[in-house]
């Protein structure tokens, strides 16, 4: 399955896409893709009744928000592609990093990306992110750390390195403002998505692509990014990760391409579609 | 007014303490003191009506929850008292130092601190709390940053400092596991409070003095944290931001005296109540 949320922000009614343009609303019967949703069965359910339904509509002017309601936590994985960590001048590490987001910095995949006052060095992720389906605490092995996997998503983990890296301390500073986390279009199933370790993943910059790559080069593949985490924190139903990014934001840039208003983003995943946001 | 929230860990009732060992239970008009409480207005509707209840309840023998619900971040500023940042090998920094917890790590003020498997640094910080009363953004200045504040709360910013400091990257991992964030056991509004930068702190391991300052010595202090913190993120009504720690924990003591199982942790601030934890 491939769920959606649609409507105005803070207003949206979740839905499962139907082919390319047409959802079908479930609002009906489920209130919203938020960690209740997760930890009660919720996914089984929508796919036990989802033939009950007869009738899609059309996505066409319809806002297509994130497909996860706000998160109890955004974790991320820092570094986790050889090459990017070597653009931001470090080395590859024998455990994840990790940071986090504020969860209300998330925003739908068509949603404007807002430059934030004082910042001057905007810069753009793409990475695949993970939504946790069962509350996790040590996960000991492989399987118990698959079957915590609600689905995938694409993300952009919109960065202002100004804040982040020049502004003393830790990293949370330049991650978190509004509108830094677009997420979506859809949160697609395990069974949908197929190997998540080879998933091509690209993102472009007013039509020049800048990021090219694919979930098989992660430093840490996923198993192991969530078994991790689970070892210092408990993962909640409906918690997303960021799995890292690959090679090409601006900060490893020589000329140092640093998003400015009027760019428009776009980027994708293989089997979680794309967005579209544009720098304001 | 002293914020309470009485009964079993996920089912506390709000209610109002009154004088030191009894109070009122207001669950009848007030869900929980939770985000939507803070954000609609709760705590002027709570001073209105607190007079029409005429019984109060004594707390003996009653289990007493944090003094707020899970909130939508737990943020906190590192090295805030020069003693402090000096013993952890570090020095005062011009701006804020910023960090994030688990908001799942929060605890009440008599439960348990489950030390972590596979932790060997266990560690503790009495820390004055603040809690968000408005969604903020940009606080243009200190009056704003005031008017922004619900109130205070004793925090003790558990720490397992190998996973914080030996496993590569930020801090968040050794700073977010269960039970990480006693807090409690009163939320004191601004006015019960008094001048927040003269207030008395302190923490014992075992009856022995471990921490005793004052947030008078804090390096930035709450109006600046609040304002600056809004600089970079929203804050919404209901998180709550660990201020920092002054002196005295066992990373910076010389014979290393880490947590043990059975250790026994009492902490207290001028008007916001004391804490006992014992370590399991």
């Amino acid at each position: 399955m491939r769920l959606v949320r649609v409507g105005p922000a803070g207003e949206e009614r979740p839905g499962v896409l139907v082919g390319d343009d047409s959802y079908v609303d479930v609002s009906d019967r489920f209130t919203d893709y938020d960690g209740e949703f997760f930890a009660g069965g919720g996914l089984s359910e929508l796919a036990r009744t989802l033939s009950d339904y007869d009738r899609s509509q059309p996505l066409d002017g319809i806002r297509i928000g994130p497909p996860i309601a706000r998160p109890h936590q955004i974790l991320c994985v820092g570094l986790n592609y050889a090459e990017h960590a070597a653009e931001s001048g470090s080395t590859v590490t024998t455990e994840p990093v990790i940071f986090t987001k504020a969860p209300n910095s998330m925003s739908g995949p068509f949603d404007p990306v807002v430059s934030p006052v004082g910042g001057t060095k905007l810069d753009y992720e793409v990475e695949l992110g993970v939504v946790i389906g069962v509350r996790s605490s040590h996960l000991r092995d492989d399987a118990s750390a698959a079957a915590a996997i609600a689905g995938f998503v694409a993300v952009n983990d919109v960065s202002e390195r100004a804040f982040q890296l020049e502004r003393e301390g830790q990293w949370v500073k330049g991650k978190s403002c509004p509108t830094f986390n677009p997420c979506g279009p859809v949160l697609a199933t395990p069974d949908e998505v197929g190997d998540w370790q080879d998933l091509e993943l690209w993102l472009t910059v007013n039509g020049e692509k800048r990021q090219s790559s694919s979930t098989r080069f992660m430093v840490h593949d996923v198993i192991a990014i969530v078994r991790y985490l689970s070892q210092f924190m408990v993962l909640e139903p409906g918690d997303l990760i960021n799995t890292g990014t690959p090679a090409g934001v601006a900060l490893g840039r020589a000329d140092g391409s640093y998003l400015n208003r009027g760019d428009v983003i776009e980027l994708g995943i293989t089997g979680l579609g794309t967005q579209r946001t544009v720098v304001v």
